[in-house]
């Protein structure tokens, strides 16, 4: 890679799970799914800082406790990660199925059970199937690439492509990258930590100052998306720094903490975008802006009231400028609201004007919800929280994948 | 009609906004709507004691407005409606054009203004067709009648069917009739008074009697059902009560009280399970117990997260017995959870006992979930408080209504 990165800035690159120095991944079949890929690993070639975020959805998955508990040493080498199936609700089988899938990986790599974290996605409410994790554990080995593709594939769900975002910059001197993967499609909403995200970087970075980064960025990406308003029992997010790179460590009073906070921030809104523009059935990816709102929680719960509510979903499916329905989602919302003072733009067409329409702008606002990504902007003029989240349309898609997803 | 009525007891009866004595109702096509009825005028033949309840939506149509401020005199005797046009998001002229709307069927009625109220609904946005509207209230008053069937179809939207309902019990020695009727069918989730639903009786009942027996039913009907969690700008009910079955007046302390409020929540329990079984392309008319809850705020807050969540609707569409989303959607909700206690029954087939699932019924649960109707009933054991909502499953047919609404 003969990219230079200037000291003061970050910049994105080829690459994903496997950007940064020092670590290597692999993805196999192992049978919990019928064809497609389903058992990731993802390893360091040292012991790394560790940092992560997981779901507040009250009802965990097993291997939502499982790593919680040995993420809290703040330090972890390898991740393994299945598909197809969810472990969730699951009871004391689920516990034990979960600490084992980590003990395979760690015998079969030959490092310590307690440093090897655990992730599943996939449906609910039915065992994991150990027989095909044990026998797919015996071929990651021989998997392990510096490619990081095939672990890209095999955490998918109902996704339509694999999500995968890199990004460079000067820590001390040295360049570090960070690089990560991400999967979708549905139970996304934001809180916290949403869907599976994996996160390496060879910055070398103190567990306690990692997951200062790890929750702003998170904050200010994975958590200001929506695909259907459903939180995951499984959401998590693994951040790996293995200092592979070779620059001193990063503290939190560091100049450079900053950036790599931005440049993380910008890797997470990379993916959190990709998830949206892949959630189920989605055909566009639309940003939604509330600002002038009185306080920033009423510019959040505004924001994801509109990002959330079926009917400005389906409209922006039919390409329809129906802000009316923007207007009524942000009234229910719970946040302040003067009907009178609010305006409204549509991809950059203003339609509304003092609480009122214009409607000689609907056929421009029609024509602008035909591109694939656009912005909706809902100035409440009531003060000077702002607040910028991610959505899609809900469309017979959707329906399609969730009405049979069991079947 | 011969029906008896024992002391005791309240019974349904055929018929619904015009079923108590000395009520008309016209409905008539004026324009608003390209085809189909959507005016319609609800008249008592001497002023009535009226309560009403309204959307809690921050952005209120003006409409609401308007009768909000008319019903605070506790006295009603007509309501005019229209339907295919809310006049809300719609400045100061939507609220010019509300207050000209109720002058205008008082002056063709002959009655004083204040005694109309007024009530939209439609698409957001868009200013009322004034002249349709004065054109078509000149038809009204020779097209009152005592069927209603009229009136019953012009403040329909996207409903596929008229939603009527009567009861009949005896006050003070007399009987007497509730009816009315209610329309649909997007925009519906609870909060204080969903859609629009308009009741009479000939019961004698002073106001503030009126208000309580009115509250309490909707807060057990209609605030416990969602099609699209979206809460609309126009929601408004109206009970209009005007002693015409000659029965002495009603008060709080009278043991007929809670007979007939009762009877009051039966009605309009029926009319509330009519909209969510005429839900946007719904075709199916679930009933979501949460039971065990630690409070009665966590029993609504579970309840309301599976009624609306869009996995659990999905599933319910596609008939597979996905507990786990019901699970799922229960844990994010905020209510206290602990999910190795919790039990679901599906159509009343047990499909979880101790938060584990149990596989062999899945068969069964699949086969009751072919029903029309049936029920999924959350044990939480944690506590006495419970909540029963009814939902409908989401399909293509509410994202084709939705997509393709304002055109």
């Amino acid at each position: 890679m003969a990219i230079t990165v200037k000291p003061d800035q970050w910049q994105r690159i080829e690459g994903g799970i496997t950007a940064a120095k020092g670590f290597r991944a692999a993805g196999v079949h192992c049978g919990v799914k019928s064809d497609r890929h389903d058992l990731a690993l993802i390893v360091s070639d040292t012991l790394a800082s560790a940092a992560a975020m997981f779901t507040t959805n009250a009802v965990k998955a097993a291997p939502v406790l499982v790593s919680q508990e040995k993420v809290q040493s703040g330090a972890a080498q390898a991740i393994i990660v299945n598909s197809g199936n969810a472990n969730a609700c699951t009871g004391e089988r689920g516990l034990a199925d979960a600490w084992e899938m980590g003990q395979l990986a760690a015998t079969t790599l030959g490092i310590a059970e307690e440093f090897v974290l655990v992730a599943s996605t996939g449906v609910i409410g039915i065992p994991l199937p150990m027989d095909a994790i044990r026998a797919g554990v015996r071929h990651l080995p021989a998997a392990l690439d510096r490619d990081g593709a095939a672990a890209a594939e095999a955490i998918l769900t109902t996704d339509a492509f694999p999500k995968t975002a890199a990004v460079q910059l000067q820590v001390k001197g040295k360049r570090v990258t960070i690089g990560g993967i991400a999967k979708g499609a549905g139970m996304i909403h934001p809180n916290m930590a949403t869907t599976l995200c994996f996160l390496t970087t060879d910055a070398s970075v103190p567990a306690p100052v990692l997951r200062g980064a790890l929750r702003s960025a998170i904050d200010q990406s994975f958590n200001c998306i929506s695909v259907d308003g459903d939180t995951s029992t499984n959401d998590t997010v693994f951040l790996l720094a293995n200092g592979a790179a070779g620059a001193s460590p990063l503290l939190e009073d560091d100049d450079e903490f900053a950036r790599f906070t931005s440049a993380l921030t910008a890797l997470t809104t990379d993916l959190a975008r990709m998830v949206v523009r892949d959630g189920e059935g989605a055909s566009k990816l639309v940003s939604i802006t509330l600002r002038g709102a009185r306080t920033p929680g009423d510019a959040r719960r505004a924001a994801q009231a509109v990002m959330t509510s079926p009917l400005v979903k389906t409209a922006i499916y039919g390409g329809e400028p129906n802000w009316g329905r923007v207007l009524a989602a942000v009234g229910r919302s719970g946040a302040a609201v003067a009907s009178d003072v609010a305006e409204i733009w549509i991809g950059g067409v203003q339609v509304v004007r003092h609480g009122a329409g214009i409607p000689d702008e609907l056929p421009a606002a029609a024509e602008a919800m035909k591109q694939p990504e656009y912005e909706i902007v809902v100035d409440l003029h009531l003060g000077e929280a702002s607040f910028t989240g991610w959505t899609c349309d809900l469309n017979e898609g959707y329906v399609k994948i969730n009405a049979g997803y069991m079947t």
